[in-house]
């Protein structure tokens, strides 16, 4: 159930976004939620990471990465960054930090990396360096997404590390005109890869040793995963991805498994038409949840904080056409229940920040970070 | 998502509810509609079963059972009934045939049977009697729910036979003011009942042998289950529960466990406060799915026909307070998406006929039989 002022419910529990001087309350089933904009005027704010002190490291699409203070001051642009190619869904795109951050200074980020000095031809790459007085150092990059294409559609991008740390997962796209190749393993398009931290393949991905296939491969069959997180109980690596016209999907990618597109999809073709076959094949995984119509999903984390207790174990998605946070109630790997809350804004990313609160960032040319706590 | 034309959606494919001459259409995510009125004029229709010839027997909860011809029009009441004691939430309810009707003509039905003639302490019972000639003969009351109470809430009421045919499952409630019933095995309060259908207790039911347990339980810890069906592909029967406010229940009850009401709800009491210790506890079951807040969950049905090959093996369930039809989305015994379509009345029971078009009870004093199938 959509949870908006706008929308008139015949329920119970009606839910309102209202305004107040400094901040907005947004009423849910559990909890009043107080939406506070922590900083403003990033330029469609794609990842953030918590540094100690408050301080926050983002980056924006258009190419720049700042730190961002505990107050929401935004520091000068992060320099020594390589090419990236800003174009359409392309750009710089996520950040997180080493799992050994304190000792190394060490982060990753990708972003749409050109063939040549200018080149609109790009793929996802993923590069390394150190961070320091506001430069990175020793920078490198690790992997770099087979083939690369033109257009600027569909580059994924999202990144995780695994529970222990030992692994990065690395979610990317079909690039929008190279649906097929998601179905064959010899590319990276539409893959869900895990390398480790210094880009080299693990001995035991599911693909090494296969002949023509890319050995970073874990798992395959995807469109668009913009949304990764390790779920707290389990250690498991989950990942939400764009659908064409509705399937906006919620998986939990295992290692060498088909999760079907572009031939098993909730979805449809923009403007109407099928895509592929239907809901199900043989071989091909379902998703654990699905959203149709799309929220066109974006980000997602498990809720394990202590700030909304009621929500331990949860998943939040955001959606950028869907402009909302859907929580979703977790048993186990299976969803049993889902809240929708409406924000009123495109919502790219979520995080669950060291003090418990959520973070979100919007999807726009004045993009955001809000902050959400439980009201007073 | 409600879909329905007066919520406002910012999605793509937003839902409504228009009237024509003789039909009305409601829009679905795969499908336009067909909303028609087959038969009014019916007392709180409570349950329906499909006769030969498109014929169907309905019960009113005011106590009459008829045939509904294919064409809607209404027989006279059937007679023979037992003494029904309609008060509140109480009187006739569900209707089953036997499986072997064709050859024995034998139904069953559920109600609210009186301590004694005109009295108000009443439980449910199930009877079985041959219908012929409009007029139910030999009579037998299989079933009756110990204690029998004051007050008129929370009968539960509703019936399915076993995939074999060989049980007869009847939900039960907690009388409203019984809840701590639901969780002690010396009574029927709260339950879910598994009998032949001659009222003998098949001596694997999980509780047969242990001292002071009601033999006939097969699942406790149940706050009021009005809706029931068996799942196609494996022959599992599944059931749907009111919660207090907020927490209605979707369950696939197992032999002997424990459902959890009234220690853990997702729900609260009416009016705030909480119900019980939480959302889970060690030994007892988590729902497979639940409506928070309630959408009055009344009947649930697995679509198996072939009119809506899309929605093959989807959970139909309908709500009262609700005003709703609600399609939960399977993979085996896990809900992978929902659609909620709003139907403007409240309904209390759905069944799939031979034809394969899906089957409403309105729950009003002009009560309905509405069909939906494909929209030309």
């Amino acid at each position: 159930m959509k949870k908006a002022l706008v929308l008139a419910s015949t329920l119970a529990f009606t839910a309102g976004y209202t305004a107040s001087a400094s901040a907005e309350t947004l009423q849910t089933r559990w909890a009043d939620i107080q939406v506070e904009t922590l900083s403003e005027g990033l330029n469609h704010p794609w990842g953030i990471a918590f540094l100690s002190n408050g301080r926050m490291l983002v980056t924006e699409r258009a190419g720049h990465m700042r730190i961002v203070e505990s107050d929401g001051n935004k520091g000068d642009p992060i320099e020594g960054l390589p090419e990236i190619k800003v174009m359409r869904q392309g750009g710089l795109m996520d950040v997180k930090l080493s799992p050994d951050y304190e000792n190394d200074q060490i982060i990753y980020f990708s972003y749409s990396e050109p063939e040549s000095e200018g080149s609109e031809i790009t793929s996802t790459a993923v590069a390394k360096a150190r961070l320091q007085d506001n430069t990175l150092h020793d920078l490198e990059v690790i992997f770099s997404q087979y083939p690369k294409e033109q257009g600027g559609r569909h580059y994924g991008g999202r990144m995780i590390f695994s529970a222990d740390g030992e692994y990065l997962f690395l979610g990317l796209g079909d690039r929008g005109d190279r649906q097929d190749d998601a179905q064959t393993l010899d590319n990276h398009t539409g893959k869900l890869i895990r390398i480790y931290p210094d880009g080299s393949v693990p001995e035991d991905n599911p693909f090494v040793g296969e002949e023509g296939a890319q050995p970073e491969i874990w798992s395959y069959g995807h469109r668009n995963i913009q949304g990764m997180d390790i779920q707290p109980d389990t250690g498991l690596m989950w990942a939400v991805e764009h659908g064409p016209q509705g399937g906006d999907e919620v998986n939990l990618p295992e290692a060498g498994k088909n999760y079907g597109w572009p031939v098993v999809t909730h979805g449809e073709q923009y403007g109407g038409g099928e895509v592929g076959i239907g809901f199900d094949k043989e071989g091909m995984e379902l998703p654990v949840w699905h959203w149709t119509p799309s929220i066109a999903v974006s980000g997602m984390a498990f809720y394990d904080g202590n700030q909304f207790p009621a929500w331990q174990g949860n998943i939040l998605a955001t959606g950028l056409r869907g402009q909302n946070l859907a929580r979703l109630e977790m048993d186990g790997d299976r969803v049993i229940h889902e809240e929708d809350m409406d924000l009123g804004q495109r919502i790219r990313e979520v995080r669950i920040g060291p003090d418990g609160n959520i973070y979100l960032l919007t999807d726009h040319e004045n993009g955001k970070i809000l902050r959400l706590s439980p009201a007073e």
